[in-house]
């Protein structure tokens, strides 16, 4: 099975749990409880992730370490894949962005142009 | 009660659950887990104050959204100062620094020099 | 100056800069801009600040890594005072939701009801 | 194209920026400037990611606030790709940790299982 079988699968399995029992399954009940549970989850997640990531800067890339990050990492894609389902969107709209940013550089062209663009309006003045 | 006092009172008290029972206390459960257990709730807190904030500005400023971001905001700073407990700081050291910034204008300052800096080390290209 | 006057000063600042000139200082582009850009921050400061306690954590609690932390904090809590700012509230509002906690145990009572409450609602099952 | 080439695509890009020019690209310099540079960029795109899903809370699902959440969850994605590069890892590990947990049903199981384990942590005691 492709990694891209993999994200479909479980962008069905999302899917189906929309409007599912609640008790049924720990994603059913996300969605059931609404946007601000899982909306906190993505902020949650992430911190964890950037802990985890501090944990291999000073601890070295053990295994352990690399099972976390890697464990956190895929607890942040499924969270805001909860997000995508809810919202009616897909893992594959995200990739085609990136597909789109990757051939015509264009996500590190935004990068930059979002960086310039703070600086047009960011740093105009020193005084309060 | 000045809030200094208010502050300092918390600050006692985050202080002396150090070393406490954790089944006994909130705080000093996680003071015992250690810092990835309140530096995770950081990144929390600060997500729920952000989702509170976007209510209120599509929802207008009723008083149980100024009531959620007064709470958000209140656990956030809670959090922060659980970990300024921790690393043997207090809410003091932080209100000096605002002190200082408002007084220098330091903090605008520091801002813009941060944007400035960002200019010079993120916007220098365009091609990948 | 006690601290309670820093913080009311900061608020009086803060309030100054609504509806001033963005181009004049960094709180004024920032309230210009609206909620979007301080919300923004308030994200990326407490991640910042959660990096810097990982820091402490591995390196020791040198003075540099307690100012990097103390510096972190000002920075969370100035941008979460450009919101109570926005939505017409003060950090007087947070310092009495922490005070009105803190001499009723309600903070960590609240804490243990939330955790309470997730118990009921999160563990029911772990079938999917 | 499908999906997994795209992925595949973007993690060989990113692993050819390390040690690059950091003025060449946005990638390069992420990763020239070392972790706390682009796990600062997962805290900030997460916040934004959960803005955008408030703003179509509120504002429904118009096509510019689907691409928002798909650009900003692509941003985000992006991120923690870089950390993933960094850290000798690819988006493999992430998806291969997803089919795992999607295929025994682990993921819902071991977020239930992180409920019941706060519960058991956390929720003990509600005196200070």
């Amino acid at each position: 099975m492709t990694s891209n079988d993999s994200l479909d699968q479980l962008a069905r399995v999302l899917e189906s749990r929309k409007g599912g029992d609640p008790e049924s399954s720990y994603t059913a009940r996300l969605l059931h409880k609404g946007p601000d549970a899982f909306l906190k989850k993505i902020g949650e997640e992430a911190t964890e992730l950037v802990m985890a990531c501090k944990d291999a800067d000073y601890g070295g890339l053990s295994d352990v370490l690399k099972s976390k990050i890697i464990s956190e990492t895929a607890d942040l894609w499924f969270h805001s894949m909860v997000a995508l389902a809810h919202y009616g969107l897909s893992p594959q709209d995200v990739i085609a962005e990136l597909d789109k940013r990757v051939g015509t550089s264009g996500l590190e062209e935004k990068a930059s142009r979002k960086a310039k663009d703070r600086e047009v309006n960011e740093s105009k003045g020193v005084n309060p």
